[in-house]
């Protein structure tokens, strides 16, 4: 019964389903001939159009971003702390449209739906994806809503990138850009957990190949340590501490109890990895994280960001929490240099947090202040 | 042919083997009633058995830590760069001993060991250790050597460790500590770290809950991830973009290209893991983490280390790494306050270095200075 109580939530919502027919060529230069994209929208579209947001999901989202699917949810959508009535995204005055990516398991077309050649899941087989190619899927459903142009592109993480790359492929199709805790590309180092993530799932025996989906099976135990990589990279070791510090859950240091110590970071982690390898699909994983890899914004300017954002005509903008090490702040200060000296206009703050890159998703006073201003500029309806 | 050729080296050098009779009562409560130690030392045991240094591994390390084991050994041993004759542990003045911790898979007593109980390999039933532990059967060792007291107790990371915790069982028994790269205990994070190390390899079905000793098969796969997480936490960021950047090894980012794209990062990542998965024991490594996990310099001194220090009797040197963030500088810096606080001579450096926590196994000139600088006013032989 959580909804109802909320005053400023936005109580139950129900996702949607477009069908497209169109054929989409994706970057690797495969084709995909139809595909679903399942979508919520929150507020309401103004009369000239002006008013629309669309929320770029980040690695394991999805289109769930606020409200509740039902009276007895118990979790509301995962950005539920900036989009409602009243919130930075608000949806008094904003038509929020929040989709779940191509290739993702949300319901989107991706490797778990079935591949319309074969009759049967695409699974291992579903094309590798760019963030170019949600940011062109996500173009054709602002087309079915009838958006001509977007008031702002909002994304976090993953979703800042994809956010970034619609600034440069549909420049006179948003005005505004806000690219929160994201990066232009990724560090050798984020790669390696990347590649360590993957690793987890593949060398899991039950992956097979990620063949996985046609044995009623599933790589669970891969899947629980991809995800716990996740969550160690999301949160700071401040927060960690905060939250865990070295607290025991079961067992003592005293003598002959060392077999049953466990602390609470472990049991977090372990609970943490096993839910999620329950929801989450393998195949879509891999997808995701290696979007995540090739994701280089200026790989076609010469490796020039300048020049790139030079194909911008929108505003942003950029935000970056102290204790984020996954995009640190130096990463989104890297976007600013490159956006100033592009002559963009560019609005930047750098929130001081303990909850690492998770803090993009907290109702951090400060950050919700800031972003809550920027989106009045973004204007919307009234 | 590399030993000859390197005018600053040990050239061959010999492990010996030291058996011990003696029960050896462990933190756990249990009793260890024989064991073996295999070691090496390097330089010469002076007329007064004054000038004796004892090198204390850290979790993958063992009792080769210079020199070579034959004319055509490819490496040396782990800490070359720092033990020799006129580097910073100065074989011609002092007399180092290095060897492989009890519960280690190179040749001391551990899980691959036969136990003596039920004539097969201890496997998993091997007795859970602490640091503590290991200095007592250090402290067996110096008797057998006859060496009253240590010049030096010399460890980086869990070494270091080690080397605080002799200061506090035998205070009388070492003049010098010294203290590179390590912490007082570990945080949150660092125990998430090792968590996701021993869930890949006990999630490894080849693990068999350490069984796998008897199945004549190893958790191969497992082991490599966690050895995959340890290299990126030993790597810094910055060590990881001068190493790789962003650059393939394989594929390219043109149209059609993608299934073959492999980053260097990934390549070197998956080669570290492999090779470690075929050289080292998964129970040792389960068994060298928890060690990690459970030490906590000042438990049993009411968790202050101030109290913990004032028992020792030692100088200390201690140093830590710019780019460390295993084990960074800050963490170092807690020890140095208590030391201070304790009235406990104390040298502490802070080494400017890109190469994160690796860094103290690196000839990094400033480094080397000022180990080498210490290590004359701990004196030795001459």
């Amino acid at each position: 019964m959580a909804a109802p109580r909320d005053s400023r939530s936005l109580g139950i919502v129900t996702p949607q389903l477009a069908h497209f027919d169109q054929p989409l060529t994706l970057a690797c230069g495969r084709t995909l001939d139809r595909y679903d994209l399942v979508y919520e929208t929150y507020g309401e579209l103004n009369a000239d159009r002006s008013n629309a947001v669309l929320i770029c999901h980040a690695l394991s989202g999805h289109h769930h971003a606020a409200g509740y699917h039902s009276e007895d949810d118990r979790k509301p959508g995962w950005w539920n702390e900036c989009i409602g009535p009243g919130k930075p995204i608000d949806t008094e005055r904003f038509f929020v449209v929040s989709l779940n990516n191509l290739g993702g398991c949300h319901g989107s077309t991706g490797p778990t739906s079935i591949n319309p050649d074969s009759g049967r899941p695409w699974g291992p087989d579903f094309p590798p994806l760019r963030a170019r190619d949600w940011v062109h899927s996500q173009a054709r459903l602002a087309d079915r809503l009838g958006i001509d142009c977007w008031a702002a592109v909002i994304g976090g993480s993953l979703g800042g990138m994809q956010a970034m790359r619609w600034s440069l492929e549909y420049p006179d199709r948003l005005r505004h850009c806000v690219v929160i805790a994201a990066a232009m590309k990724l560090s050798a180092q984020n790669l390696a957990f990347n590649e360590l993530a993957r690793q987890a799932i593949i060398s899991d025996p039950a992956f097979a190949g990620g063949n996985y989906i046609y044995q009623q099976t599933t790589p669970a135990q891969g899947l629980a340590l991809a995800r716990m990589v996740g969550h160690i990279t999301y949160l700071s070791d401040e927060a960690m501490a905060n939250k865990f510090g070295r607290e025991l859950r079961s067992g003592s240091f005293e003598m002959g109890d060392e077999d049953n110590i466990e602390f609470q970071v472990q049991s977090y982690l372990r609970y943490q990895g096993s839910q999620f390898s329950g929801s989450f699909d393998a195949n879509t994983y891999i997808l995701m994280t290696r979007a995540l890899d090739y994701f280089d914004l200026a790989r076609e300017y010469d490796h020039d960001p300048v020049r790139a954002f030079r194909n911008a005509r929108c505003s942003f903008f950029v935000a970056s929490f102290s204790t984020d090490w996954r995009f640190s702040p130096a990463r989104s200060r890297e976007i600013v240099d490159a956006l100033i000296a592009a002559e963009r206009p560019v609005t930047y703050t750098e929130i001081d947090a303990d909850e690492g890159h998770d803090a993009f998703l907290m109702p951090i006073p400060r950050y919700l202040a800031a972003f809550n201003a920027y989106m009045r500029r973004v204007g919307g309806k009234g």
